[in-house]
């Protein structure tokens, strides 16, 4: 992994409802522990309205520039629910009616009928692979390395677990973290200097304030367990050093 | 505000943390909140890692496509808080000792002492506006239509509550909401048709499975309460005719 080009990864999360503060997203942060056990580095996300235009610039953006694109939100039924064609559009080919789709919406459907706004839940880009929708049988697509997922978080959850099983996986990134009462400011030039040391593990450090007290959580992350714990330890050694305790959280 | 060229912004939040799953975010839901009650349309907001091309490229492409940008993390003292010199690089200027920013750092200095770490954070780009910070002291600053913030939500806030008195704001974009037992697909048709009869007001609907059970919520948004609230007794009826019923959440 160290050697190899890194298996990196774009999230879109498309919904006007996350950036008028109605919802509070919970997709990203599951997308990014999921790919992180991948070994997949997600290396940016962007949180767009359901406008056409601006859903096609950012999928043709993003897939090019990441191996892999996931995007949430906008696949069902209603007027707002454009993800679709405007992912056909981003990749110039028809949204067509797709039978699989259709026989798995009809599965679902309480009463057996199936209307129009169910049947537009059937129509995906030409080319595109279906992925399986246990909860309420409407189906997400992958078309090349863009794959769309529903915004609901327990229906995208399980159409992540159709796709992890297709894509092309690395080691697990794994991460360790150390917690102290130490001030931030304390250890800055220690964590400089280990940064220095270990350059290919990232070093974070986020303070945070609980009940008025301030504490750091020390975060390293890599996919060498071994490099890892070497430097977790020096991290420990260094706080104690410093007049600091380990914190358990 | 209906003839008027809507205000907008832009956010970005930066910090590795995010994109590895470690950190739920808040703030941008909190953001999209405060941004609304401002009369601030949320047009879009990017989540990218602790990288100054990263940063400058992102930062370089939203301050010309929005009123504001505003972006939260990355201002700390340790070695992965490089959004200022990141900011300083968008704007060609040099970042530089601000005096007042040294000031109000030792102030909250428990110590009185300020050391090199600590000196780093009074560094702001040239012309830049501090913004308080009362939890901590160092403060984030402005730079023409951008507005850079601690990452820690606590103090982002604080920080906010600051800029929120000095920017241009419009009228409150007002939120109603209707949730009902009906499904999507059956209230589709009707839908698609008020969104055309009131093609100013956004309509979004919100499937939820909550204990197994579907729910829908529709949202409606506009500055106009009396408009808004014609169209919402008109998705009570709607819903009524369809044999559905309003929920109370």
């Amino acid at each position: 992994m160290s050697d190899a080009r890194p298996i990196t990864a774009g999230v879109i999360l498309i919904g006007n409802e996350i950036l008028s503060g109605r919802t509070q997203d919970t997709n990203l942060h599951y997308l990014g522990q999921r790919l992180a056990a991948l070994g997949i580095e997600l290396a940016e996300c962007r949180v767009i309205p359901d406008i056409e235009a601006t859903i096609v610039a950012a999928v043709n953006h993003l897939r090019f520039a990441h191996t892999y694109v996931f995007t949430t939100g906008g696949i069902g039924p209603t007027h707002d629910d454009i993800t679709s064609a405007a992912i056909a559009k981003a990749f110039h080919v028809d949204l067509e009616y797709n039978a699989d789709a259709g026989e798995a919406i009809k599965r679902h459907a309480k009463s057996g009928h199936v209307n129009q706004a169910q049947r537009k839940m059937a129509y995906v880009p030409k080319g595109a692979q279906l992925i399986a929708n246990p909860l309420s049988g409407a189906p997400g697509f992958g078309i090349e390395n863009v794959y769309v997922m529903a915004g609901v978080p327990a229906i995208m959850q399980l159409m992540f677990d159709d796709i992890a099983s297709r894509i092309t996986s690395g080691a697990p990134i794994i991460s360790l973290s150390v917690a102290t009462d130490l001030g931030e400011n304390t250890m800055a030039d220690d964590l400089t200097k280990l940064q220095k040391e270990y350059p290919t593990i990232g070093i974070g450090s986020y303070p945070r304030f609980h009940n008025g007290k301030p504490s750091v959580n020390l975060v390293i992350r890599h996919t060498n367990l071994t490099r890892l714990n070497e430097l977790k330890d020096k991290l420990t050694t260094t706080i104690a050093r410093l007049g600091g305790s380990i914190l358990n959280h």
